[in-house]
């Protein structure tokens, strides 16, 4: 039996939609250490991370939909609200809102989490800037097994909505890391065990030629670097060794998530002994 | 020498400005069989393929820059217009504009083109509606060497100005067909002798298990479905055999374009026998 709600905040006015609202802006939700998560998948997810959600704003046709979830959220002590369509409308990020959001405590976790001698397989974005890209590449990594995302230097917030979105739930399954500088990072993991691994079209060896020399199969740290540069010298420098995905055809490039789809495949593929 | 260019166009209410931004609406480009590709790099990727431009926009400051592109142009015969940013912002689809576009014809061909024996790989798309997932895929399918990408069904306009962006140029590099219904695209790849695998995520076997049992080996078509709920029973049951990118961490699926990538150079790998 799902609990009845409260009264229905109908006002985009009020401080609890304004505070809400502003996690969208970077600097309310560093200040916060706050995100949003819109859309019953990602609630769900969110929910499963016991201690992450905070609040739960639903509308009424939600409430009939995800009865059970907003149940969850109130056993884990969240503060569950009623809105307007209106006022959903102004919270979500999304044109076609699905009626519920939550507001999420922050997930991410210190390097030191990451770098240790269990990981197998960790990412490494450098100053990767498209939300929707970096949360793909987040996704495709959780898909992969892999062990853990830095969001390192200038990349983009992974708490960004697009970017929440982009990762599908996947910001709630695996740590992820924020902000430490990129040489700082690929010493600790190297120092960890792992084999840092840039991925760069113009390096002189392919992943073909990676494969067979065994260079896939240990633990590995893949560096990818800005969808339209690259990886720059001196970050390139700081790799164990760089390889490209192989080009078959004409294109110049992949796009940064299919290449970082192909990589993770293949280091998943030769650590499993494929 | 880069040619001097005629009087500048300053008004967006010009005929030829109005008749080159209707190319943003399918319905006007289907009657005009021309679309924009915007920026130097698709400029160039365009003038690579002979008779392709019809006209050419250009910013004096751009001209300056790109001036044996212009030259280029000429020589193939385009009518390059130089245009004021005013019109230049009027005209391209994108933020911050590069200050060259041009007008391209059609470049689709028929089905029989691609139903041929010498295809190895060829990508379906079906119902395949956003426009920078489709853009990906077909820059990927490029990357991989693949032989053909086949909008089928409802999928998006390829020449849609979002998809033509995504493509990175690959829209001028391999053969691309419009339009066709799936199972009559299935057939004819079939009967050219293509092995057809449909990408689902809930497929019986994975790439890990397929690859061993030689399914991606010989002449493959992948047939990849809506990014929301993939391929319906009717289109599944189309394909000689399904595979599943395996999932090996949390996430419920990949992104369209990341699985698209890990299927290809799975078979391109395989066919090159690596």
């Amino acid at each position: 039996m799902t609990e009845p709600l409260g009264p229905e905040l109908t006002s985009i006015r009020s401080p609890r939609v304004k505070a809400a609202r502003q996690l969208s802006k970077r600097a309310l939700r560093l200040r916060a250490r706050s995100f949003l998560a819109e859309g019953p998948q990602a609630v769900a997810e969110a929910l499963a991370c016991d201690g992450v959600v905070s609040q739960v704003y639903v509308t009424a046709a939600a409430h009939g939909r995800f009865g059970r979830l907003i149940d969850q959220a109130t056993q884990q002590g969240a503060a569950v609200q009623a809105v307007s369509g209106d006022v959903m409308a102004e919270l979500a990020q999304t044109i076609t809102p699905q009626g519920v959001l939550a507001v999420c405590r922050f997930v991410d976790v210190p390097l030191a989490r990451v770098a240790v001698a269990a990981s197998r397989l960790v990412v490494i974005l450098a100053n990767v800037r498209d939300p929707g890209n970096a949360g793909t590449v987040l996704r495709t990594a959780d898909a992969a097994g892999a062990d853990g995302v830095i969001f390192s230097d200038a990349s983009v917030d992974p708490y960004n909505s697009k970017c929440v979105r982009a990762t599908a739930g996947s910001i709630f399954h695996l740590p992820v890391v924020v902000g430490t500088p990129v040489a700082a990072t690929v010493a600790a993991l190297r120092e960890a065990g792992m084999r840092v691994l840039a991925a760069d079209g113009r390096a002189g060896q392919s992943l073909d030629e990676a494969g067979p020399r065994g260079l896939l199969s240990g633990p590995t740290a893949w560096l990818f670097g800005n969808e339209a540069w690259g990886l720059p010298a001196d970050v390139l420098a700081l790799a164990d060794e760089a390889v490209a995905v192989p080009i078959y055809g004409q294109a110049e490039s992949l796009n940064l998530a299919a290449a970082a789809a192909v990589c993770l495949y293949a280091s998943a593929r030769a650590q499993r002994g494929q």
